[in-house]
């Protein structure tokens, strides 16, 4: 499978429909394919050569489409970048990946000295935005005008397709590899569990370089969907489009249907065309899903747990699930394309109602972590992946998570780890020690939690706090909430016992859900 | 992906759930798996090693669907033979692909001496009728009863799954390999065209041998389907076990569709939980949609087009092309899983309209045939598997058949190489030159029709032909009509003009029909 066969397709069955619509630009699939296959010769023209790496390092567009569209079609490998890291967390990356070429747009181009000077060997950048193309850069539009078309290189299978940088358990990311198998493979294990219709209108709700809206990118174009995107995804921006598109499909974080739903004027919107909404990251609270169907009155749900490691999918609750207010609780059962098993730290197989760790196996597990074999060995371990997610599995399969062992927060779709922060925090002079939870948040599912143990004397406050993570991580990463205490309760060993910092919080939710 | 991996989610998931139904016989999922995971245990007792083979010889049965998991559970390799064929052919294509196991029912099991002096190297033969177990033959119930159960060996992707045989262009029969993934990646495509439910219940209505059924074993393991089995599939057969066992999915050919709806006695019988018919091998005529639409009220069609190379599907015409009558005499678009296209001779793609030879691509291309690097060179030269149809393209992507280069006749869903018929009837004493061709047949899509030449002075009847034909080659080989003539025609090159023949059959045809 090649992740570039969708666009020869749609151009050969539909090539006068809608391929992508953006900042008032419409193009047909034939004319996107042209731009694409142009684009496609212009990064050969660059120096990309097969399993080269180019970085996208922009907010949604259609030049984001064509962009990693481009890079697959000239045999190279696509790096999506999150917009939201600091500038050291991104030269880092592209340093580590080697990427060749970033395409960046108006609001990232600025930042292409700073990143270049993390990053010595990268040697072009494109810039994809509407605005003046700065100094040294290539601008996008001239470099699709000033080439033939070539032909798709059709690398696939078990090649790379894709790396995508995610949190790292030792407080740096990890660059997660994937193959088109992987990728497509996850895909149509989604496309398996729906009656997908060809004609599909697509809106990103979401931000592209997530694999959660990637994976969007991926079925839609096997299926060869229309592709609506907006620049920027706040509840009013994707009313307007749901609208104004007649859009049917959209994928969204538990957090965004909540923002959407709720809006004082989402009722001025005619939200009829969306027959699909497509989420994950947190389950839906009875009360939410009732107001989000009330909301999306023609839509039917369907949630996803995975993870980048897992191209994305692991589990999905359909839409038929949903029916059941128990069921609606769990992450769904194992996709079509994949095995799901709860272990114990043997990795022996526990039986349905125990808790242990998730462990999944199938084609779309990662090819492995960029640079880091130890790692993969340990995530990969015995064949399966461990996802360091915890929970339990019911007699018919369905899976409830009920904590990690990565530390991992989910926060509004980010993952956050713990240790990230507290190495940033750390560093603070006011704190001594320091620990990081995730506790519920209505608005955001879980948030960043800290929990300082202050230096004598010192006065410590989540202000000052978020002030210093400011220079130093990505923003959701500061924390949202604080506790000052004398002491942080500590295991035997001398580990923070995490749990118990937790438990009062989770306590809590549990008794607002049931 | 693994074709294993289907029957660990359904154990659990719906483990009480029903897994096949034949003969009487009802077993849960859980039970048929334990059943497969012995049975695997056995194999490999009787020295089934990683990659070796293990054939089928067997009509439908629950048997067969657990001795094909047992096989791939066991890490080998699944052979299914087409039990039309001589004794000659079986032996002969055991021996080439080296089965170390064969598994007979009992119509075939008296065959097992026979076979075996044709293929000195078959170790055991397993014996999976209800009869008797005849002398030197392992009891199949003997064998799921007398082991443990072992671990899923979990071979899988790339690597290979079976051999299936399939007609020869050179006159003698090829051993198509399909790696897990290839059957895998046609089935998932095959699911992204329609909401494929959990819960259906699929009926074979032609062998399981055939790939065209085989492909639905595969995607009914991928959901975790119910399976019911007859020994048989005649009209009143299919009928009664879909009202019996409330059959929701058929996959038939268009000549089965015919001989069901057009059966005197269909309307007995309730039919209505019949939701999907997938169908292939000829486009179904505007008269019999219409009836089949009555008798089967509830029913989506689905046609494929495909070949045993492709593992098998190339094209799909959804239930909504059904709706058009000018599409219904195409075979549909190129399926979400590969690309299609008309090339000419020197493999260049022809403008829409154009008639050329069709070709696909990926990753559902065959690994190759059985020992013929040459022919599998040829087959997939450029990265295309060049299928020898011949067809056109519409604006749409729409594929439509006009011929085939390869001299294939369709019969009732079944191959036949002309040539292999020629070199049958060439040997017949009376004969002294010939050619057989494909013309059209209500019953049977295509039949099998000879012009002949007969020595001077002899007599040649049809009834004399058959009777020859029957000792050498498969019943449905042989011709169904004969045309006695003086010459055939030939071209500058001496090569008989087939066209030439085949014309007045299918003007008449196109006559019909339009």
């Amino acid at each position: 499978m090649y992740l570039t066969q969708g666009l020869h397709r749609v151009v050969q069955q539909r090539p006068a429909g809608i391929g992508t619509v953006c900042a008032g630009r419409v193009r047909t699939h034939a004319e996107s394919a042209d731009r694409v296959a142009r684009l496609a010769a212009a990064f050969r023209g660059l120096g990309l050569r097969d399993g080269d790496r180019a970085a996208i390092l922009s907010v949604n567009s259609d030049r984001f489409h064509e962009s990693a569209a481009a890079t697959l079609r000239a045999g190279g490998v696509v790096v999506p970048v999150n917009y939201r890291w600091s500038v050291a967390e991104i030269a880092d990356s592209l340093a580590e990946v080697d990427a060749r070429i970033l395409v960046a747009d108006d609001a990232f181009a600025g930042l292409a000295e700073e990143i270049r000077a993390g990053h010595g060997r990268l040697a072009h950048v494109v810039h994809s935005g509407d605005g003046p193309t700065p100094e040294g850069l290539h601008a996008f539009e001239e470099l699709v005008a000033g080439h033939e078309p070539i032909e798709d290189a059709r690398r696939g299978g078990d090649q790379l397709a894709g790396v995508f940088y995610t949190g790292g358990t030792t407080g740096r990311s990890k660059g997660v590899m994937l193959s088109h198998d992987n990728l497509l493979t996850s895909a149509m294990g989604w496309l398996a569990t729906d009656g997908f219709e060809p004609g599909g209108v697509l809106l990103y709700a979401s931000p592209m370089f997530h694999l959660a809206a990637f994976t969007t990118w991926v079925f839609s174009g096997v299926l060869g969907w229309t592709q609506v995107m907006t620049a920027t995804y706040d509840p009013l921006t994707v009313a307007t489009a749901v609208q104004e598109y007649e859009v049917t499909d959209l994928t969204l974080v538990t957090t965004m249907i909540q923002m959407i739903v709720d809006h004082p004027r989402i009722g001025e919107y005619d939200l009829s065309s969306v027959r699909r909404v497509m989420y994950g990251a947190s389950p839906m609270s009875d009360a939410l899903i009732a107001r989000a169907m009330t909301a999306l009155p023609n839509a039917r749900f369907i949630q996803g747990y995975g993870m980048t490691e897992l191209a994305p999918a692991a589990t999905i609750l359909r839409p038929a699930d949903h029916e059941d207010s128990a069921r609606r609780k769990s992450v769904g059962r194992a996709a079509p394309h994949c095995e799901v098993r709860i272990v114990d730290a043997a990795d022996a197989e526990l039986p349905r109602g125990k808790v242990g760790e998730i462990v999944v196996r199938g084609g779309n597990l990662m090819l492995g972590y960029w640079n880091r074999s130890d790692e993969t060995a340990e995530a990969l371990r015995n064949g399966w992946m461990h996802t360091g997610d915890v929970g339990w599995m019911d007699d018919e399969g369905y899976l409830f998570l009920t904590d990690r062992l990565k530390d991992l927060i989910i926060s509004g779709g980010e993952n956050v780890y713990s240790v990230e922060v507290e190495n940033c925090l750390a560093a603070h002079p006011g704190v001594a020690t320091c620990a990081v939870i995730g506790v519920p948040d209505d608005t955001w599912g879980e948030r960043v939690h800290a929990v300082v143990v202050p230096v004598d004397g010192a006065a410590v406050s989540l202000e000052d706090l978020r002030a210093f993570c400011a220079r130093r991580i990505a923003a959701y990463k500061a924390p949202r909430s604080l506790d000052v205490v004398d002491t942080l309760p500590l295991s035997a060993a001398g580990k923070v016992l995490k749990r118990e910092l937790r438990r009062p919080y989770w306590e809590r939710q549990e008794r607002a859900i049931h």
